[in-house]
């Protein structure tokens, strides 16, 4: 494992920079999420990388400053909040294992009576953004989020990207079926439209890879921020979060993941996928090209490869 | 984390007798595995708990020098096995993902024609003997795994419960449906009779807890046993074995376990569990009754609370 | 078989009578569909029958002109006009093969990418609701339904009951959930609103026994109206009408009816049940009350009672 | 409908040959039973054709006399003798329903914990062969169901191909799947190889066209065989197998035979299909060319054809 030293902010840098080059071949390769059309639209050639050690300091390269949509990373983040509102009754909401299905998977749902698997797939991310929005409405629960995510990443810049939202709930059918299949056991406790609202704004925020691996440091740090001591969540919120995104942070290719990058993560169809390096740091990759898991297929392949340096997987 | 100390072995030790106390109020709760007459006899107020760590010392309470059936354990290090025999081509016969389903489901083998989805439920751990086996019979494969267990335990008295195998192959109505259903979709390329008798002679294997954690010590130093320096199995093998362990190693308890724990682990409906912390050593409880998952109960209410005193949580 | 005699019509008053009269013991057993409070508030001790043979002789007894919600008798109908719309390439849209499934189930619809398993379960209902809309709207396919059922029953009088479609329509999570999975899939040609529109107030039609009864006689004559001998339908099509009836009208309890009534059947939760005697005449009976199928448990005594005497099961 | 005429045995032999006429440009498509090598060696283009009346009027053409593996076929008039053994328990045992799926699936199995959905799926058929042999071995069971098959069919010469028996065993890994999960679910009282041993017997028994038609023919008239008036089996046991034929029949495939053909029928991979036209008689076919649902291509086209012509269809 690696221990602080003089020479250690140069090898970071240049662990970033290899991996961003090993990955630079994979540059366009994937496929786009062509449902929804304001992110077809992306130029899939786009490739960045950040990385936020404990001590505040961040190597990014390439496009790490260009915001995308953070889509289904944003579920790790409402998840928080939501555990924040209601604690473990969450959990008789929505359960806690890997689903071994696609994010999209209705499946098990009616297996399970309209009880999510867990809340990383689309149909428990539905329930708890219900959790977050509480009595208020969709809006109220939006602007926690937005607030949440600029105090985290300490850029007042964050913001929703309307466009997306329109296109997501344009393109929405699925998930509004599924929002309508919880509903059906009762399982949500707002109007399916309202959730569906609040769900479609939360997944076009837009972020870059410098302030997702910034607004998820505290994750490294048993829920405190490492810069100013902090404790901005509960250590258990902290390991709940790292526990579920490794196992169930990937949907069907979680295993895999688990195995190439060694530490929790979670992805998102806009090309985003987070990592979180318990006692290390964050980090961020970009790329809009998925695989057939709808995970990033330069992004992961860089992460594989930065952590194959840092040797920062949690298995080893 | 924890760092070398001089009072270090005084502070494990405590831990391991806090941790036993805890687990004591768990004793003979929990049900044993009726399915097999020779476990359902075995006395359910058993409780012992061992930790090995790099520099080889030990730290035991309880019943920890008695052998109890390691039942799917076994699985990890015939997976360790199978892998240095074929190596990655096993990943054409059964998949690196969690199912989602309980240990011994079928449904998922058939929607994905006969592959099992991980090598840790029954119907993986099968294709996965058949591997050891390769062109020799059951005998070399099981005489294979004892010679493996006993040196890596660094002890020749481990050895097969006959009792329990004979126990095993009666009631093994469920293992031998999963077999023939691999078997008829082509994945296994010795007869089914003769995986099973590997299958459950490996089940039958009985060790104490002593014996499996100093089994599993080189998988916490990256497949080096930290006692002698030898590479026992290659880096990326024994952070695969910790990945599937953590995602699948307790079936449609693995995440929960993963929350709980923070550990990859492996589960046997024996009583026992064996988890490695990676980079400190690995750990082995064993009590016989079972939660619904079929997970020791009391096992893991004592892994808990020692990973909660350790530190080691891979999450935090 | 029977053959027409002097004492005919004597012998089929009697048989409804007897068949009625079993059937009362079994008034008011069951439960009423609470889902949908306008079907729930229906006095459960109701019953009534009618059967109407080829010469339009009608024998009714009990409640069998009083009006009931028809509900997922509607979609035989409404399968009638999409065949008449579209013919045969519906069936690149739906299959035609029983379920094995509850009503309502999706677990098929994912496995079978959004193509539901036979016009009669709600899914495949809805496809066939948005063939018979095809470049029209809601309101145009109702007319035509309406008007279909007008002139078959020779009745004017029958309509929508708007409180039912407007109850049918807040409680409709479920059907809403289908019809946003199947869209997703590209299998709706029209807006989901529009199509649960219309499927809402089809079944939301209030028709007798007598009418019901009326309006499927050409059924039992190989789409022939035997009173006038008018060809209603293409003998084709009300053969497959039957053989959908029989095999998939009743969902997952389908096969109990075949046996048990032993003619094509199609049963709604408004506790109506519709069947056809090939060669002989239609029938239909009500009683609010559901077994756990969703069919009308006094309704299939009185039918089972009924075909016992007349000696008209197709499998005898 | 047909009426006995003077012309009637002309019209019928007509029908017959005009249907085999049709058929025969489909000899020798689709596909052999392959997994069973004894029967992939059949000749692909043979054809016949045969067709038993109530007074035992018989009419052939084609290969109507030669013996070929009637496979499946053997599962209705087990079926028969299992509910002349233990009556309606055995409906505790096995479900009555279609399954909506292939014949060899073990997916429902697993959700209805070892209770087959219908006695047709192979599943179902263990259990069903489970409750002949009773308390006796495998060898009573067959020998009872060769003395039935000879009575009925009036032929002493029906027998056991033992090439395919033997055949079937080694190839039977999926049947021995589905008995040993049945089994480990308590649903069979006898061992295990005891019931494939008569299962892989009844499968391998010979019956030619004719033999199989004449068999069959009681359960046209009511269970009683209208040559001699003797009752064979009760009325509701020739309806409840009818009925069961016809919705469960040729497993994902009943639903579209129920329209072609328009009566109770059974398939059987060795390319066989018996049917039977309640009131008319029973007819069987046979070529050995499959479709994808393992029924008889050439002879489904044939009953088709020859169903059109006699207007015997149950939904007319």
């Amino acid at each position: 494992m690696d221990e602080a030293s003089p020479g250690r902010a140069t090898d970071l840098q240049k662990a970033v920079e290899a991996a961003f080059s090993i990955a630079e071949s994979y540059r366009g390769m994937g496929t786009l999420a062509s449902y929804i059309p304001a992110l077809a639209g992306v130029d899939p050639r786009k490739l960045g990388l950040a990385l936020v050690t404990g001590d505040g300091s961040t190597y990014v390269i390439g496009d790490a400053d260009e915001p995308f949509s953070i889509q289904s990373i944003s579920k790790v983040f409402m998840l928080s909040l939501a555990l924040g509102h209601v604690g473990a009754t969450l959990w008789n909401r929505v359960g806690r294992e890997p689903s071994g299905s696609p994010f999209n998977s209705i499946v098990q749902l009616e297996a399970e009576k309209g009880k999510p698997r867990n809340p990383l797939i689309n149909a428990g991310a539905l329930v708890v953004t219900d959790a977050v929005i509480g009595n208020r409405d969709a809006d109220a629960a939006v602007d926690e989020l937005l607030l949440w995510l600029r105090e985290r990443s300490s850029d007042e810049s964050v913001d929703i990207n309307e466009d997306v939202a329109l296109s997501e709930s344009k393109a929405g059918s699925l998930n509004r079926s599924l929002a309508y299949f919880v509903s059906a056991f009762g399982n949500l406790q707002n109007p399916v439209d309202e959730v569906l609202a609040a769900y479609f704004q939360q997944c076009s925020v837009a972020m870059s890879c410098r302030q997702l691996a910034r607004a998820a440091l505290h994750l490294a740090f048993d829920g405190t921020d490492p810069t100013d001591g902090r404790a901005v969540i509960p250590p258990s919120r902290s390991r709940r979060l790292n526990s579920l995104m490794l196992t169930c942070g990937h949907y069907d290719n979680s295993g895999d993941f688990a195995f190439r990058v060694g530490l929790p993560g979670k992805s998102g169809v806009g090309g985003g996928i987070l990592v979180v390096a318990p006692g290390h740091g964050a980090i961020c990759a970009w790329s809009p090209g998925l695989n057939q898991a709808g995970t990033s297929l330069a992004g992961a392949v860089a992460l594989e490869a930065l952590i194959e340096r840092t040797g920062w997987s949690i298995f080893a």
